[in-house]
This record gives C-alpha cells, structure tokens and sequence, in this order.
C-alpha cells in the first residue's frame, strides 16, 4: 500500500486497444490498494504530426506556439485514458500540466521543471481518485505552456514522483528492462534485475534510448525509486537504484553503441595556453554539446584537438570553427561522420583495472580498429568505424557476458 | 480605431490555406489601426473525428473528460493561426480559455460563461499584439476545462466582445450575411443590410442557422454591434443591432423553415384545470424543450394538446407521457415527424395584421396545407408537411420580396 507513479510513453498509449491495456495496468495497481498517478505522453505520432502540420503554416514558429500546438496531444491521450478507466467503473481524472500545477521555466520547447504545487493531485488522490498527468508540458510564470523537450515525460514522472514522496517511479516502456545490450541487435544480451543510477546515466547518454538522462539526474538527485517496465510482457523490470544489491560478477552492466555522432579534429593547432578554452567557448555560444574531447600531445610546434558532437550540429560546429580559423589559428579540420561511439558501463569497474583491457582485446580479437578512447570512472568510450560499430558490440559483449550465458 | 472581435467558425479555419486566408483578415484589421481579438473553433472535422475516438473507448464517457478532450481542437486551430500571424511578420500570441480568464459555471458540455477575467488579454493589446483566442471553452471554479456547447464559440466572441467593450464583434462564417431566405435554396434570397436582435433571435431559433440564439441573446443584452460577414467573398455582411434605421418595405425580414421537428398531440384530455402545467412540467424534468404548444377548445368533455419538440426528443417525450397515462388521462397520443416549420420572421409584422393573412394566402395559392399555426409579435410559424417545406418557403418569399427582387 503506496502511492505509485507510473508513466506510459506514446506507443504504450498508441491507440484505443493500447490505452485499454494500459488502463488495466493502473487499474490492477490501484486494485491491490496503492494509490496512482499515472503520466502520458501523446498517442504514437502525434507531436510528429502536429509538428508537421506546423511546418506547413511556418516552418519557423515561435516556441511559444508551438508548445501551445504540441500540449494537445497529452491532454488527448490522458483524457482518453481516463475515458477507458471510467469505463472500467474506476474514479478517474485527468489534469493538464497545468491543473497538475507543473511550474517550469520559460525556455519554450525545453524548458525544465521548477517546481510542482501538488496540492490538487493530493486533492483527488485523497478523494480515492486515479489521477492521470499529462507528461512532457507545463506552465510557465506568465502562465503560458511549456513543453519539456525530449524524454520530458520520463521527467514529468520522476519529478512527480519525487514531489509527491512516491514509494517507486514505474517507467512503462515496450522493452521488458535496461538490457546489457541493445537485445534487438546483440545475441545473448541479456535484462538487468538492478543498475544504479549512474551507470544509468552514462547508459541514456551513450544511446541506450531507455529512460532519459535528465529524468535519472533527478531520480538520482531527489532518490526516487525507478523501475523500468514493459507495458506489454508482465514481466518484471529493471531496478534502478542508488547502490545495488550484489554487483554483477563482471564489474559490467551493459554495452551501448551510439551512430549518431560526428568527429571534427583541428589538425596543426598552435601550442598555446588557453586554445581549448576558445575552441570550446566558440561552440558553447552556439549551444553546440562537445562529447569526448580528444587533446594529442603537442609535436614540436603543433598539436590537435578532436571532438565529438551529434551528426547534426557537425555543419554548425564546422562553420563556427572555420570563421575563426586566424583567431584560433589551425591547419585545417578534419571531419568524420562514418564513425560510431561503442561504450560498455559499470559502476564496478572503477576498482578493476582489467576492465578497459578485456574490452581492447575483444576488439583486437574481433579485427576493428581504435580511432580514439575515452573513459570516465564507470565507462569506457572507444570510436570505431561506423560499419564495426555493431559488430563491436557484439563481439564486446560476447567477452564480458558470454561466461554467464554460456 | 477601435476594437474588434472577429470570430472565425471550423470551416473557416479547416486547412493551411483557410488558416492562412483567415490571417489575412485578421492582419488587415490590425494594419488599418485596430486591436484585434481573433476567436477561433476547430477545424473542420476536428472536434467529429475527437469524439469518435472517445466513443471507440467509451460510449459513455464523462461530460468533464469529454470536454477536457474536445478542448484541445480549438487550441491546435488558435496556435496554428497565430504561426501564420508570425510568419506574416505580425505580434501575435494564442490564449486558450482559461488564458484568456473565460469562466464559466460547471455544467461540463453545456457551460454557460459566468465572467471573463480580461486582464491577461487587455495586457497583450496593450503591447500591441494580436490576440488569438480559442472558442467554446472556459474553466469553472475547480480549474476544470469545460466547453459551451453548440453555438459555443459565437458566444466566446459576443462575452468577449461584451467584457472588452468592443466596438465591434464580427462573426465570420461561410455565407455573406443573413438572407431573406436559405440562398442555397431559395430563388431570389437576399441578403439585409441589417436586422434587429429579436428577428436575428427568431431566425436563429428557427433554424437560420446563422447565428447561435445564445450569442444574440448575449449580444441584445449587453448591446453589442454584431456583423455577419463571409470569410471568404469580401462583401459586406449584415449588421445586427438592437434598432435598425429604415424598415424593410414588406415588415418582414426573412423567411425560415425547420425540419428537425416533431409534432405530439395528446388526444382526448380531459377538461380540467391545471392539465398543461401537468404535461410539460413532466417534459421539463426530462430537459425535453418543446416549441410550439397548442391547445384546442374544449368540445364537451374533452379536448388535445398539440405541440412540437426536436426530432431526438420525439420518443422520449412520447414515453414520459405514455407512462403517466392515468395521471394526466389521456385517450392516445398522436405522432408525426413527417412535418416541418415554416416561418417569416420581421420586426415590422406587429404594427401590420395583414402579414400573416398575406402568408397564408401564398400557402393555400401554392396548394399547400397547413397543421398548426403559432404568432408571436414578430414572427408567424406553420406546421407543414415536410414534403412541402421546401416549396412553402418559396412561395412565402415570393409572396413577400418578389416586387422588390422583379
């Protein structure tokens, strides 16, 4: 007997037969005594259509507006949703962002949560209602809407979740857990019972695509319990936690590959002080997000500096670079986009030196090439050549993991 | 310069190109010096194809859930026009009801606007925007979203009109104006220049389908200057006052047919005090509205009571009174919705009692049978077949415009 949040992302609620699961879902929940908030995101592709039908009128809206557009399609799967409960003979309501009193920033289209007045969710759970929330929207001090940006319902959620002291945060999703590998793609991948909070974060960030790392910050930061959950297997989930019970035996928890991703390298730098400063500066003005930052050691009078950014900000980061090619003074840029990051993760391998090790040698062993390395306290990052890239996965996870499924 | 609420109906607004057209004249007002409150419905199909999706959940969903539902199509058509606003390079921003302070009570689906809080809106003109507002909604004391029903968003326009103290509220649509007769059907139809709000109210009531009777209501009572203007031709609309400056020549404004009806006779009642209030007392606490009442002489002992309802009224009615048979004794009642209302409606007939003879008399020339007959001060209604509905109206209005149109 708890209160529990629970959130359904936009294939979980794609159409009338998936909301009716869904409903059943939170109804089964709330039958075994707990309370329920349960957040939406839209149905399917809806934001994608609404977007287009935007683009038709001006492809160069104000955020603003398109906030205003884009809200209709949580207000409508969440009032669906508690159509179909209703239906179910369940007490049910369904609050906007802002009913939900969701206060946010004003960065239209990204904009982060502030704060959340719970005190009419609270009112209706009191009443013994099932409350369901809109994901992913807000509202501002001017009382405009907000949206969230991507992975802003997991946000929602969690930040419910927190703000209501929620006993666990469920992350409905049509995968059955947080895997060691992408399943879909990597043959003996295999679904993890824990994962702290931190191997998760580096797994969203890497592309594991799971739950946002913005939402497992804040699950992180406020201690919520998380879980992540098929909508449709009844299977159990992934935990995620901030210390986990008994660490996996390989000091591993998953391997992640990322394909969207471009590497710029500054050939023939000058060697002085304060280059990577200006390198970086120029790109941040540009909100440019720099991932792995590569520095060679200075050769005689010159040296490089090789990056990283998404394949879509490659052209702006570029650009940026070249109009201030005398101010930084560089030899040229080198771009490669037919590049993919490969990472594994673990909050165990801090303490085993072994690790980055085992994980080269797979590599040697599978015949693909190193173009560059990086590595955090929990990860180690390698490029290789995008056509590797999923063989680089597989032959990396077949080391660390085919002993337990061998 | 002044003022001006413009309201926009579904079909205005159905696509990227009536969005646009709409935009047009939005900013045009703005251009020639005026602020401007746009008020906009869904588009097109928008709020049908909503309500198909709820009924596919839940036939019987909730009118609060409905509503929080149906709102959200308004919002999409109000950011949408305010994108192409922006692209036309104007200050705009869209508001949604409980934005724009639209309060009503909770009669979710049917709300009536109890006030209009303007301060948000008053704001935005004073910074010279362009304001968008989305029709047919409000909240109520609980910050529920609820909607106004049909006609809703003529009534947002006219209250928003009214609380702003505009000079002008126009009601854009889809014809040019209020006709002498439905031009689509009628020979020799044309449009009045202007038209006083007890004729409007009685064309409306009558099935003109024009204006919604709850916006001239509104407008007669706070004196709003109404126009009703085409979206489309350019051409000036019909300007709807509470005097107009010269009367028609023939005293009458415009000829109006129903065929959405249903006449009941209860036969055989018998004569005692008090039976009327008895039979639509009954009807009143089935929310059943009933139109026309006749009631015959008394011949003997006994005598009938006539009267007419909308057509989806006809069974239950028939049922609230059939299961009252003893207590109000009755012999059987009689049914017929193979029937239709013909009406002229004019503000000048009261001062003329040759108007209605002269009605009559194009009838009984066409060969054309009359049912009942019901007058007010400015209006006379027939029942009809409804096989002769059609060619009723015509030969009324040539009766009545052809030496003005000859």
């Amino acid at each position: 007997m708890g209160l529990i949040v629970q959130k359904f992302g936009g294939s979980s609620v794609a159409d009338a037969d998936k909301i009716r699961n869904v409903s059943r879902i939170i109804t089964e929940t709330y039958r075994r005594g707990h309370s329920v908030v349960a957040v939406l995101s839209a149905q399917g592709d809806t934001t994608d259509d609404l977007i287009e039908k935007a683009k038709e009128i001006n492809p160069n809206a104000s955020r603003r507006e398109m906030d205003m557009l884009l809200s209709t399609g949580e207000q409508i799967s969440c009032s669906l949703c508690a159509m179909a409960i209703e239906a179910m003979g369940y007490p049910v309501i369904s609050l906007t962002g802002w009913q939900a009193g969701m206060r946010t920033n004003s960065n239209y289209s990204n904009a982060r949560i502030s704060r959340i007045n719970t005190e009419r969710i609270q009112n209706e759970l009191d009443k013994k209602s099932i409350v369901i929330v809109t994901g992913f929207q807000g509202i501002n001090k001017y009382d405009d809407i907000t949206t969230l940006g991507r992975g802003g319902s997991d946000t929602s959620a969690v930040a419910l979740a927190a703000a209501l002291h929620a006993d666990l945060c469920q992350i409905y999703t049509d995968v059955d857990g947080v895997y060691t590998a992408d399943p879909r793609h990597v043959k003996g991948a295999r679904k993890l019972e824990e994962i702290t909070f931190d191997e998760m974060l580096e797994l969203a960030t890497l592309g594991a695509q799971v739950l946002h790392n913005r939402s497992v910050e804040m699950a992180k930061r406020y201690n919520v319990n998380l879980e992540v959950i098929s909508s449709f297997s009844g299977n159990p989930g992934t935990k995620v936690k901030e210390v986990v019970k008994k660490m996996e035996k390989t000091h591993v928890s998953g391997v992640a590959k990322d394909k969207d991703i471009a590497r710029l390298a500054l050939v023939g730098l000058a060697d002085q002080p304060g280059i990577a400063f200006k390198i970086f500066s120029l790109l941040a003005k540009e909100k440019v997000n720099v991932d792995i930052i590569l520095q060679s050691i200075g050769r005689g009078e010159s040296k490089d500096i090789s990056f990283t950014v998404a394949k879509g900000d490659k052209e702006l980061a570029k650009k940026v670079l070249e109009d201030n090619k005398e101010y930084l003074g560089f030899d040229h840029i080198d771009v490669n986009d037919e590049i993919a990051k490969v990472s594994i993760v673990g909050a165990g391998m801090i303490n085993n030196p072994g690790v980055a090790a085992k994980m080269f040698e797979a590599l040697y062993n599978g015949g693909i090439n190193i173009h560059m390395i990086s590595t955090s306290e929990i990860k180690v990052s390698v490029l290789v050549d995008v056509a590797d890239a999923d063989r680089a996965v597989q032959v990396i996870h077949d080391k660390f993991f085919s002993e337990i499924n061998g």
